[in-house]
């Protein structure tokens, strides 16, 4: 490792250089981490719906070139001046959501949503405004901070945690967006309760993690909804009590379904399809008095949602929570014990497999109802 | 009072007969109360833009002809067949927010919405299904289960509070609406806290008591929105700290208004307009991470509100409440000794007095820019 410290690092890495073409595996260039940041040797990567919904232009925010990426698992390479938090040899996964403990935000006690270098990510440089990629002479810009579809990646310092190095990484890159962002919500940021009803919007990697979740806070019934008929078997397996597909009610809404089966409503509703009449739904299906319903699918650009006031005057909360409401840094190493001690199940979820010159094949499975996770392994062109 | 009771009693009300139409002020029939209910003589009135809204004709839910009033405070003049909660010669309030203590509404620990009469009472005839009241030998509707315009009305017994005697009615019925909606809805439905910003859109009764709620809770800025520029001075005697007016701003909208002078956005902010634009507005004025948006207005029929998703999985929580969350049997008695200590001013809010006899003019005064609140005797016709 020391022979790269210091050095321009040449590597293998899948490169978006335009909206709505196929990533390009490209040799680049990762310039090594400056003041408070890191550079680390990413292993493993999942594959996300973020990063299609990017590189297929819709996003309005999206720019390119680009390397994409934000689900990673990876090894401290170097770290940069001033950096303590981990070392040349940890184990570490990749943070979109980043904790820095110091600003507004980290310090309210109320959200994860750090302030620190909110600006900088947006835009897709480092916090100094620079890039630490290049590609054929050209700098290729940072995605959601962690840009994890390269060999090799540099991120702040407080966008890296450090976890054991007993768990496997191909399992510890999922805690990286997916599973945490969906368990995360049920418990942290819903704090469903024991024999609460839940319903789950939406069976991917997010709403069984949701389901998750609201297994291990006791709630006493739980219904996967989809429009998918396989998804009924995988709510099952991942503890869900009852499934209901749309498509097969007669003269009935979703929301009356809910209602039905719940005698009044939800006391807690999740979306994780991103669909603004599927969260429309979601917080309908809210018993009266108190059912929340929490936002998690992001829509695409332009959408709204929208519902009558009564529905909010007569008492549902509607929320919503980004990377499940869970503080990457202070939390996520209990996320990976959990795992560790058989309390949170993560191989599950991996139903696909692919080696980083394979990535394009990896979004195709992703788009397919079979696949609940891809994990792309890097070191292999 | 021994005379009245188990007859019926001959009395003077204000009778909506027909949607868009004035009052008549009408010599009508009630009858004794029957079991679990309570006959009041109703002292004093508030009159209220939901009376208003039912009269106009533009609720859908409206039915004629109808005995309108839901912010009143009497006497009880005689009590149906079990009723325990209250006695012959007790000061009470109207609830049209019931509290029965025993159904899963009461339970829950979570709602102040009681279920247990909810139907009945929205279909304007008391829990047997019948009405008590008889005018040219018809009956006529209750509405929101009190129908405080008339001289005697027949609640049930769980729709009333008694309070102490010590307490002037004139002043005591603006707690069946008004003022503990807007109070409670600081207090009780958001728990603003120490330090806090609150931003607080119309500065009627309803706002100007969220004001209230603010200034008990500590808040340390209290920003009044309205468009009426003397609203400034009303929110100064109530103790917010700042005013703005939507239309003196340049280029700006609301909510980028209320971000700049808030650093970031609101912790809370309350719609009491009733303008589903004005709710949207109170929630993305919200800061991002945790403020909280209370719905408290009620929409014209068919209005929907509506954002981009994108406001809640950034932090923001959109809610609501109807009279302010507050459990009317268990905590209005402790809002009137608020009043009787000095705590909870009331006083100010009534601008204008009328008789029974010119309710209509009262529905004009409510009308104007200038009146907060118009009480109405229901002694004198």
């Amino acid at each position: 490792m020391a022979s790269t410290e210091g050095k321009t690092i040449t590597c293998k890495a899948a490169v978006a250089w335009e909206a709505g073409k196929p990533l390009s595996i490209e040799t680049i260039e990762v310039a090594p981490p400056r003041a408070h940041e890191v550079r680390v040797q990413i292993i493993y990567t999942g594959v996300c719906h973020t990063d299609a919904y990017t590189l297929s232009g819709k996003d309005p925010e999206g720019a390119f070139p680009i390397v994409l990426g934000h689900e990673g698992a990876g090894i401290v390479e170097s770290i940069g001046e001033g950096v303590t938090s981990v070392k040349v040899g940890d184990y570490v996964v990749a943070l979109y959501t980043p904790e820095c403990k110091e600003c507004k935000f980290c310090k309210s006690g109320k959200t994860n949503l750090c302030g620190k270098i909110r600006a900088t990510q947006g835009r897709g440089v480092m916090p100094d405004g620079t890039s630490r990629f290049k590609c054929k002479g050209k700098d290729l810009l940072h995605f959601m901070g962690t840009s994890t579809f390269s060999q090799y990646t540099v991120l702040a310092d407080i966008s890296v945690v450090a976890i054991t190095k007993d768990a496997p990484m191909d399992r510890t890159c999922l805690l990286g967006c997916g599973i945490t962002t969906g368990y995360g919500a049920a418990v942290e940021t819903a704090k469903v309760e024991e024999g609460s009803t839940v319903a789950v919007f939406g069976a991917g990697c997010v709403g069984l993690s949701v389901v998750q979740g609201a297994v291990a806070k006791k709630a006493g019934k739980i219904i996967v909804v989809d429009l998918n008929p396989s998804k009924k078997a995988w709510g099952e397996k991942f503890g869900a009590t009852d499934f209901v597909n749309p498509a097969d009610l007669k003269g009935q809404t979703i929301q009356e379904k809910l209602i039905e089966m719940t005698d009044g409503g939800c006391d807690y509703t999740f979306d994780c399809t991103g669909n603004v009449g599927v969260m429309r739904a979601a917080l309908e299906a809210c018993h009266k008095g108190w059912g929340q319903s929490i936002v998690i699918g992001v829509a695409a650009a332009g959408q709204e949602i929208s519902t009558r006031p009564f529905q909010l005057v007569t008492g549902r909360v509607w929320k919503g929570c980004a990377f499940g409401g869970i503080k990457g840094r202070s939390q996520l190493p209990d996320l990976v014990d959990d795992y560790m001690t058989g309390k949170l199940k993560v191989d599950e979820f991996i139903t696909h497999r692919k080696n980083l010159g394979e990535m394009n094949d990896a979004f195709d499975a992703m788009k397919q109802g079979d696949c609940i996770r891809c994990v792309v392994d890097m070191t292999k062109v």
